[in-house]
């Protein structure tokens, strides 16, 4: 099973507007809402997959029953922790005239110790059932800044697998407590390691702690820097769309990868796949089952450097 | 008692970021939430002056609540109607760099004609109690398009004056049932009318049923067509802000004026001082209490022609 962790659970709420026009006052013609975060994306991704999951991380008030309401609805399994403070949202303002996106994010209620305290309890239990734990997402406030590190620990003394998808200081912090792998976007590694080169930042990122190092670089796809060689893997035709969509598809191919104990080369010619067939979708955690079967067979994937000593 | 109709209450949720930029993502800083729905507004001004004021109208779902629970913290008197569906949200996105505000207006669930039903009962009982009632704002998805014209009947029917702000086919079809008081804004009145001039526009919406018409002109001040006479009040000074909570403060002053039976000049001195007192304000609903004082009694009220004749 992968348990996919999404401290800062959120209702995606996607509002159409003619045009968004600022300083005016918007009629929204249609809003729809369903449970978010990049954890619970991912969880979405794999279960269209097959692939078994649960979903864990912080949930409450009114946008939090919300957001447990949409992941039964969507048959996913519900391991969320309650916590004081309502959930939070997340605004998409879609317009009808060019389909460009705007997006709002609110950065959560603040999580109390004791909170943080049952859920460590919870996610040392949900481990035992558990392969692969994908640690997904920002934090909320009040959650400690090591958090990924501590999970990173718990789960590798369980034995089990670890994916971070974090930025910032919270993917370095991670990285002390060695993660089977971390996928930053291209602005993420270049933040977290001051390298505009990805090949030179993903290999600093390893230096670091990190077990292998997936860089999503977005219409060129992905770089792999991993102990058993360095690839590249690029989508077979250039689509634009929705990032966040892509990038959490891509994670949820890297934890089936590991789940399954497949090559990297299957596990990025699949993750290239997932995410040019997520990317096209508004909503994230949605992928294009067509144009999935169309790319995983036709991903480019090249090998690059000889292995990597530890 | 004042009886305030809000058929399409919302949460108005109010979101700052650093600036509103087309096609990105926002952080959102801080968030704040409360009752609103321009009735709702309305009997809060008239809260703050000490006048008794009841709200009704429909709510439903975990936004519902929310609109409920706010309700209770400001002390008003709740007598909602609960309906299926959830209550509606208006977000509006506030511009730290330049204070300016977006606003996206859901245009709330569809309303079924049980509910209906009920409302309308709910509202025949609340009349005993009520000496005027204000119809305010837009009429959500299946309510019938003559809402305001059947409750204003039954509110005439009880022996309450009435007070109606809407615009469009909503207020066209509430004049056949001879309102004691409309307040349109400019828009509002030529698109009813088709007359760009006030005065005209005004005696013509006279024409159709209204028994007073009070145009709220922005900055320009009020214009009031009644049976006494006509008027216009113009504040001292020009004060910009927020348009939504100078029209609800207009209206709560108009009706806490039908109340007191005050004379048509004492009325509009206190709407152009408590609208003012508003527009400075960024959450419809609140006044500034220091203008309210410093314009009440320097608002210059100009009597423009003799009495109409009915």
């Amino acid at each position: 099973m992968i348990l996919t962790v999404t401290l800062n659970a959120a209702l995606d709420v996607t509002y159409h507007v003619d045009a968004l026009v600022p300083r005016a006052s918007h009629r929204v013609g249609e809003s729809f809402s369903r449970a978010g975060g990049k954890g619970v994306n991912v969880a979405r991704v794999l279960s269209t997959l097959g692939v078994p999951a649960v979903v864990t991380g912080l949930v409450g008030g009114p946008t939090g029953r919300a957001i447990r309401d949409d992941l039964r609805v969507a048959e996913l399994t519900d391991e969320l922790v309650p916590m004081a403070g309502d959930s939070r949202r997340t605004v998409t303002v879609v317009s009808r005239e060019d389909g460009d996106a705007t997006v709002f994010n609110q950065c959560g209620p603040h999580v109390d110790t004791a909170v943080w305290t049952t859920f460590v309890a919870r996610f040392t239990r949900l481990l035992r059932g558990a392969q692969v734990v994908v640690l997904s997402g920002s934090l909320p406030p009040g959650v400690p800044a090591d958090a990924y590190a501590r999970l990173t620990r718990l789960a590798d003394d369980a034995g089990a697998m670890t994916v971070v998808d974090a930025g910032g200081p919270t993917l370095l912090k991670a990285l002390g407590a060695h993660p089977t792998v971390v996928k930053p976007n291209a602005a993420e590694l270049t933040e977290a390691t001051g390298h505009d080169d990805a090949a030179t930042a993903a290999r600093s990122l390893r230096e670091l702690g990190a077990g292998s190092v997936v860089a999503s670089r977005g219409p060129d796809g992905l770089l792999a820097v991993t102990p058993e060689g360095t690839w590249r893997a690029t989508p077979p035709r250039r689509l634009a769309g929705n990032p966040t969509g892509a990038g959490d598809a891509c994670v949820a191919a890297i934890a089936a990868g590991l789940l399954a104990a497949e090559p990297w080369p299957a596990v990025l010619r699949e993750a290239v796949a997932l995410s040019a067939a997520a990317v096209v979708c508004p909503l994230a955690g949605d992928i294009d089952a067509g144009l999935y079967h169309q790319f995983r067979t036709s991903v480019p994937v090249e090998r690059t450097h000889a292995p990597v000593d530890h």
